[in-house]
């Protein structure tokens, strides 16, 4: 096992100078008194410069294969670097080709490539400078999310994936099934379908969201959040939707709203500034390549140092109405904000992160603790810059009578929520939570523009390789 | 928010006296002239202990209602207790009743409950004894599984759930589907099914490994790991089994079988010291109910100092066919290792972990790398005692014409294979890894006898509640 890492040779953290590594090549230059040959493992963005005697023997047979994606093993020495930009470098005393990589079929030359090209080379793009710098800020922000809730004492609950209810109370919802569908399209014309025959003796689906379950443990272990894939079977093809993201659930007991805004503004600011601190070339790579602006860096740090304002719905619907602009959805009290108004809002209005509350209960879940108005529920969004809304999340209705009474009015089947009305019959507390689209922060902190391109696989309609 | 946890007051770790806390009743002791009650947060197994004067107004009047599992919030002062077992207890000056839990009806009573009753009562179970250790365990041990991937540089990756490739060329697998399964049931006799017209526009599953796609990164950010759900679709109604599982799978670039194995080895002793340092007295309570020989923390504690060993699995033939047991299942070589078969070469041969490595390769998958004697490819195992098998892992094939010799043999779809070949036709790197069953490892530090009780919702034959 690779125990050096680029990443660490680079930031001088290593003592050995006598090293050995593997890497894959991303340029090879040659000259007549001196080749160079910059390598990488993935660790950073910036690779590790290697300096070699064109006539070093074990590198004088390999030389025309050192091509870029070639794999290589090589020994050296460490030595500060002359050249502008590193501090170190690599002089090369044993190199070993592991793999070519023929510069005529394989994708990922050295040229730039356009992120819809890459993004029909799936199992290639983590090689190059962007999904690798991509990827490096996923795995941080997951790490740095795990961290976060655990220095608070939030224990992680793995909600379960495949589900025979349905969270939201709506949506559309992928089936999972074992009945074998061929041998069903060619029964004659069955009345319905035997559900004793399939694995879990009824209709089974993939979860829309693990905050129900999560409210299970926030009511025996206080703090509790579930982080892991949900699932939407909206045929929307754009750059916003996937079927299958990853959802961040916290939910805590003896919490109220306000509660709840405080654990979303310090999670969002906690996120960024390990980021800022941890993935900085990354954030600078992004920054130059991907951001017209190039305010990308200097738009996190504000948000992490700024203090989050708070306005209810009803104040929104005024500031909008006031605002003069021509928006595509007109404005009333009782709609769905649209990305247009939330966008309005915090970038013109407050010119920062901003919480919405108190939204109609008509356009909120079921779920959702009714105010005293009886017209707005405890409901709060939190709408960032660049992005409108990042975190939706509510007190929970933690009234038997008011819960049962919802339900029966939406007509949702009370049935199913017997369990979920026990967490109110015995020992029920107030109770708080949210959710976040974990692929709309990397959109967020990237700049990236579209959602495909901050997961491993995206699973969209039509779309579903390996 | 609730900022200080029980845990941490019985820790010591808070310097404030004056103290506001939500919990749920465990226990209510009255007398003539103090009363008792023990509250829990889930924090810790050991609830605090409120003492109270019976004549405090505000207490009076819901005395009756403080029965187990009614939810309280409580001011009070904090100081040093005259009990033994504890070392504080708060003297509450102020007492709410949040909600009750009427004794007639609450499932959950004070006496003991059997675990069958519990797995009945999911929803609940995370209130007990027993479910409250399980989960904190879950926590700390996932929370420990993260840390020390990143200790070693190694990044997440969230492998996709929805796949249409069948990642161990074998395997039960759930169908995903957007299809309307009762109006496929009423055509008459068509003769297939239009994929065309389901989500992703072919028949698509759910993932029973996230290694294929591990591979990817691995091949590009060197060292890797997932860790999520996986599924299998086996109708077996067992104590081991479920149809929905975590599964942790870490994936090295520039590796060997022996790396990996360092790598398992190094892996399995940082959670058991870390879950003997941070959840000792969930532990003492599972040695106390769970373990009849009074030997889980002994146990753990010398696998944590013990050195792995490693035999073949030839060798693990031989010494089984000379061990005069008679075995259920016949030993020869050639045969898959059956839990009798482990348990002994474990329990009884060694005494300790080892690991079984250079099995044969007709009954391991298609991508493990073959020896040299090509009879048998670089497999590990990992057999404890207790418990057989707990990891298994291999040198994936990393040559691109062996690999694809293989998959021709096997008459795997080569087309379906082609991103993972391209894997070995550019830049390849000897590279390997391992898969844990998270649920496994938990039942094996906790002793918990059935795999469904170390899960939060259980997903089986016949069952998917919630």
């Amino acid at each position: 096992m690779q125990k050096i890492r680029i990443k660490e040779i680079l930031a001088g953290n290593t003592d050995e100078k006598s090293l050995s590594i593997g890497g894959w090549v991303k340029t090879h230059r040659q000259s007549k008194n001196v080749s160079f040959i910059e390598l990488t493992d993935g660790s950073s963005i910036k690779g590790l410069q290697l300096v070699l005697d064109p006539n070093l023997e074990s590198y004088v047979s390999i030389a025309e294969d050192i091509t870029t994606g070639a794999s290589i093993q090589v020994s050296g020495e460490l030595q500060d670097s002359p050249a502008k930009g590193q501090a170190f470098e690599l002089v090369v005393s044993e190199i070993t080709l592991l793999g070519k990589a023929n510069p005529e079929t394989y994708p990922l030359q050295k040229k730039g490539h356009t992120l819809e090209f890459l993004r029909e080379q799936l199992h290639l793009r983590p090689r190059s400078n962007t999904f690798g710098a991509v990827f490096r800020v996923r795995d941080r922000a997951a790490f740095a999310l795990h961290t976060f809730f655990h220095e608070r004492n939030f224990a992680w609950v793995h909600s379960p994936i495949i589900t025979t209810s349905d969270g939201e109370g709506a949506g559309e919802m992928f089936q999972v099934t074992t009945l074998d569908l061929e041998k069903l399209s060619k029964k004659e014309n069955i009345s319905a379908i035997d559900y004793s025959q399939d694995f879990f003796k009824q209709p089974s689906f993939l979860t829309v969201t693990g905050q129900l379950q999560a409210e299970i443990f926030a009511t025996s272990l206080t703090n509790v959040y579930t982080f892991g894939p949900t699932f939407r079977a909206e045929n929307s093809n754009t750059t916003r939707h996937l079927a299958e993201f990853w959802m961040l659930e916290p939910e805590m007991a003896f919490c109220d709203l306000e509660g709840d805004m405080g654990l979303a503004e310090d999670f969002v600011k906690y996120i960024l500034n390990d980021l800022l601190a941890n993935c900085r070339e990354d954030l600078e790579f992004f920054q130059k390549f991907y951001d017209e602006d190039k305010k990308l860096i200097s738009t996190l740090e504000s948000v992490a140092s700024a203090s989050f304002e708070v306005i209810t719905y009803t104040e929104a619907i005024s500031i909008l109405e006031k605002s003069a602009i021509a928006f595509e959805f007109p404005v009333s009290w009782g709609i769905d904000l649209q990305t247009e108004h939330e966008r309005y809002l915090t970038e013109v209005h407050v010119g920062g992160p901003v919480f919405v509350i108190d939204y109609p209960k008509d356009i909120k879940a079921f779920y959702m603790r009714m105010n005293d108005d009886e017209k707005t529920v405890a409901a709060m969004d939190l709408l960032v810059p660049r992005c409108g809304e990042i975190i939706g999340g509510s007190q929970r209705e933690e009234r038997y009578d008011v819960l049962q009474n919802k339900i029966r009015t939406m007509n949702l089947d009370e049935k199913e929520y017997e369990w979920y009305l026990d967490l109110r019959k015995y020992g029920t507390v107030p109770h708080a939570g949210f959710g976040l689209g974990f692929e709309r922060l990397l959109m967020y902190v990237t700049g990236m523009q579209n959602v495909r391109d901050v997961i491993p696989c995206p699973r969209y309609a039509g779309s579903a390789n390996f």
